[in-house]
């Protein structure tokens, strides 16, 4: 039994949160609805809900699972995902926003399954892309190197590949990269096809429920309507032809589809933050150490150490649920564009800007969930080191984010790109470089600590510091070319401390940006203003202090008290939100089942939760099968003892 | 058969990493036998050899091994390391360092068997706390809360273990912590013993093959003789005696004792460092990704953004090398001091300096892994990802580091009360701040950046930022007392931005200073010196960056130009060392069994040494057992790609 509220939002099990909760400035419920709203609210609900009743989702938290059964476990939960159908044709028409929360609800149980379940439904933004070699429509790979990795669901049941490759015509001619349907296995065997080495790539880090494979062609015939003819086709008689006149074009109407991808991960990475930071910081406000007095020990929360080292990721799971969002919005635009066929500027300047920014805010969202976790998983000492408690998994399941759909260091490069041509910007996160010169005269001229901590702080100062890293990585490149260097090696040599630092500052910029008109927008309500601006001012003020180096250096920043002031600010911001850190995680947090971490349950009986699981495991106070051979022939033990 | 040179040191096998190799400015035997010397590099290999050649010690990369196999393995493994008696009473006296050198070598192979290993021959420097009520010996833990986690091998087969409990004597007083032995299990059983109950926490992120355990007592009777009597005993007729008169004193030489533990997992965390750099340099030596030109891709080691992520962590390795070696050789010292009960105030500041230094060079060396290996392991991308490249492995085991004896962050604290207090110095860490007050007048005056190349130019910011930090945490604890703060609030609000940078620079600025001598001192090789020098101002420059901000704020640094010539050296040194980089990790690397990491071989074949372990994987090829379930009842996919 759930007890709902009137406006549907079940209570939280009580316990011994409910100390901080009942310090909180402001209703989670609202906060809630206000972030949700309540189509969204009843329908994580209903998805939650029916895993939870359903056995074949149950699971101990900290099993220790091989992978092979992971997959069957993701494979047949999976195949029951299909039959829940939780989201429709028409409901995605009605709100597309519904497709990224099922994700996020899947992911939250397990990403495996959600990569899983997307996949088959054939409306993942991930791509396949093998380098291959490819002429009069026979496959083959010229050699190892050239299989490629990675391909999801590959390693044991998919059973057709789309498969990139450079498509030669029988004249030699070299048309570039085009996308094919090739049949890996056999469906009613699961056998690979004749010619066709298709396999397991084995254990990963994470993410194990998801059977990732490789492929490898030796002379595979392939059926020319397997081309998928998009942007380009091939005639009976061998001839290439192609709707799009202008290249150009066609790459550019690829990029705005790739972007798709690091929305997605940029979301995904979100998502693990949130339920890293809901184990950290309920658990931290129920776990007791030290105190003033011999005889009291105070939560692990009150200590500023704690606090500083916790409360900025939760205020950067505020700032990043914003933007994630807005940013989805702005891509599901830019895809209806393209269903329309708009073929105006304003599209194509829509795609190259969402390109710009997918490419920074995929690093920055995993960079930050990384980093989060790591964090999380530390602040809670051993108890973050089981795996019952899930940090771990959390961290293994993020990690990809780091590295797949682009390499985060590389990608920065496209944004930064985009920044040095300067070109227009329909979202309009660019503008503000038009006054780059009035700004580039502005200086840090903030009195006292209380100014510091309003967001209006760090938001012109993110200004200053883009327009700054521009200017810095222009010169740089004239320098680097002016010296005598190729294009290649110029761009390479501008990255570290120009380019790569500009594009990180500018979607910084842009998150901070966000978030701060949010607060100032109307329809915020009145009550919920106050703990979102400090979140705000924390999240920019925390995420500058990793460019203070450059605002002095640039002048922005002179004397004592710039520094003085931030430090200040943040800790005195931290200070105040711990009270609110408990609420803010009820926001945020899924039901203790999909949570699924001991220490981080609802209702903060942090032993009495810790002792059922441990009590629950597999062989706990059992001897080892191994016992007798122990008992009977054991090893002299303490022999160097004496000595030392 | 390995071929071996005149001095002992069997040659590399070769392969494409050869290229690099014959780039090298220095010759890596020389620096593996100015760094090891003949005895330990004997050693080691005699070491790496006889596991290599013991079928029980095989293993596949990547192997998916259930929990209860891994105890089992390090179970039979670790008989076998009593049996093979690598190191003997006699070899420790004449050589302490051995030991150390025996946890590494056990350590690259698997860290849990090491900790086992250690465990069971009684040399361990981990220790075993559990808080108990005990009066009249009669032990019982008052609830759940009070049962201790994590003690090492009592999961499954420890029969005893040493308790630190509360000593109350028949008339009521408490006489502190004191350890007495306890038997939780019959050794001729391996069950409980009545009143105990004892189990394994389950699984942990990492070190699987050692099985952590808890107890609980329920008015379990221990005999008299249990209590282990160093610092205190108790009559027959139940009166206390203890041999110190000064319960300081007795806390002093405690504090000392515990400093063992960190001093080895400074080590420890090296070690992890080591082998994580190891795979990632050979991978980027030879993964090849574009090129200036369209036909010809070029090792990602060539490019600067590659250079940037993993040198740094290359150079910390060397200045970490040297300085866990010096640091376990004080302890040694401190030891026998112990030994010959010398009470001089010499070795009762010997005692207090280092554990000032571990409880700094803990979260320093521990912190520097974890990023580190967090580093390598994205830098090699989707290969990072596979677990067979055990990158993976390699953070989980590290990650205890940074939490046990003692978490770093509040570890840090007691560095920085001993900073505080300013007490003598016989290891000379602290004896420049002497010249606090002239340090503070000088100013960052380097006039190009072949000249901040020096490794002086970071070791002099060090001095200024040590004393400034020192400065600021002076004032900021007196401000946050005249506030009217109690002891306890004022320490606690000064450790962000203040002791905690403090104990943070202090650290490094010793490991810098330790390095720095070295290169100074007229033993060493001068063949090795320009090598060494540029890992030196490469590992002093890189950590300052993190202080920049800093600099400025104190007035250390004005104007452009700092920030300018210290970006500039260490991309130039990072350019310098990107050719010595394979070589420099030839010196470090384990042999290619132990590494365990396809990616990571001493051959460079990277695809070859991938593919082959690809293929040697379990049921790579073969169909999943629940194949014929999928073929049979198929979910309609694509559905929603149409409207898409």
């Amino acid at each position: 039994f759930n007890p709902t509220t009137q406006n549907g939002i079940p209570d939280i099990p009580s316990g011994p949160l409910d100390i901080y909760r009942k310090k909180a400035s402001f209703s989670w419920k609202q906060m809630l609805q206000f972030l949700e709203g309540d189509e969204i609210i009843a329908f994580k609900q209903h998805v939650f809900r029916t895993l939870e009743s359903d056995p074949l989702f149950a699971r101990q938290p900290g099993e220790d699972i091989p992978v092979e059964q992971k997959r069957e476990l993701a494979f047949r939960r999976c195949k029951q995902l299909f039959k829940y159908d939780f989201v429709t044709r028409d409901d995605v028409m009605q709100n597309p926003w519904k497709m990224t929360i099922l994700n996020d609800c899947l992911g939250m149980y397990d990403w495996s399954l959600g990569a899983k379940y997307f996949l088959n439904k054939g409306v993942s933004p991930f791509h396949i892309l093998l380098m291959l070699c490819l002429s009069e429509f026979v496959i083959s790979s010229p050699d190892f190197e050239a299989a490629k990795f990675w391909v999801g669901n590959l390693g044991k049941t998919a059973t057709h590949s789309v498969v990139f490759a450079q498509l030669y015509t029988p004249d030699g001619q070299c048309h570039g990269l085009h996308s094919f349907i090739v049949q890996v296995r056999d469906p009613k065997t699961l056998l690979a096809m004749p010619g066709v080495m298709v396999g397991d790539m084995g254990k990963k880090l994470g993410q194990n429920g998801l059977d990732n494979g490789f492929a490898i062609f030796h002379n595979v015939r392939i059926p020319r309507e397997n081309l998928l003819n998009k942007t380009g086709d091939v005639t009976p008689d061998g001839r290439y032809v192609s709707p799009f006149k202008d290249p150009n074009k066609r790459f550019g109407a690829s990029l705005g589809a790739l972007s798709g991808g690091r929305v997605g991960i940029t979301r995904m990475a979100l998502v693990n933050l949130k339920l890293a930071v809901t184990v950290a910081v309920r658990f931290s406000a129920t776990r007791r150490q030290f105190g003033p007095k011999e005889d009291e020990e105070i939560p692990v929360l009150e200590y500023q150490l704690q606090q500083w080292r916790l409360l900025p990721f939760l205020a950067a799971v505020y700032a990043l649920e914003h933007f994630t969002r807005s940013f989805c919005m702005n891509f599901v635009e830019f895809q209806i564009g393209l269903l329309m066929k708009d073929k105006s500027d304003r599209q194509a300047e829509l795609g190259r800007e969402i390109h710009a920014m997918s490419c920074a805010s995929k690093p920055l969202g995993s960079w930050t969930a990384q980093r989060g976790i790591q964090e999380c998983r530390e602040a809670c000492g051993g108890h973050g080191y089981l795996a019952m408690n899930r940090l771990g998994e959390l961290r293994d399941d993020n990690d990809p984010n780091c590295t797949y759909e682009g390499d985060n260091n590389v990608l920065l490069q496209q944004t930064s790109n985009y920044l040095l041509r300067r070109i227009e910007s329909p979202l309009e996160t660019v503008n503000f470089l038009e006054d780059m010169n009035s700004i580039l005269q502005r200086k840090f001229t903030v009195g006292s600590v209380e100014e510091c901590m309003n967001p209006g702080v760090p938001l012109a100062a993110y200004k200053w510091l883009v327009c700054f890293l521009l200017g810095e990585s222009q010169r740089k490149l004239f320098h680097e070319k002016s010296s005598g260097l190729g294009d290649f090696e110029a761009r390479n040599n501008s990255q570290v401390y120009y380019c790569r630092s500009l594009a990180i500052a500018y979607i910084e910029h842009t998150v901070l940006q966000r978030f701060h008109d949010l607060i100032q927008d109307e329809q915020t309500p009145a009550a919920l203003r106050s703990v979102l601006g400090r979140l705000c001012a924390l999240y920019g003020l925390w995420t500058l202090t990793n460019h203070m180096a450059i605002l002095y250096q640039g002048g922005y920043f002179s004397g004592r008290q710039p520094v003085d002031f931030i430090h200040t600010a943040i800790l005195t911001l931290c200070g105040q939100l711990k009270d609110d850190a408990v609420a803010l995680v009820d926001v945020i947090a899924p039901p203790d089942f999909i949570l699924n971490s001991p220490i981080g349950k609802a209702d903060g009986e942090l032993y009495k939760n810790l002792w059922s699981t441990v009590m629950q495991g597999k062989n706990v106070l059992e001897r080892p099968s191994w016992w007798a051979e122990f008992c009977s022939d054991k090893p002299a033990v303490g022999s160097l003892r004496a000595k030392l």
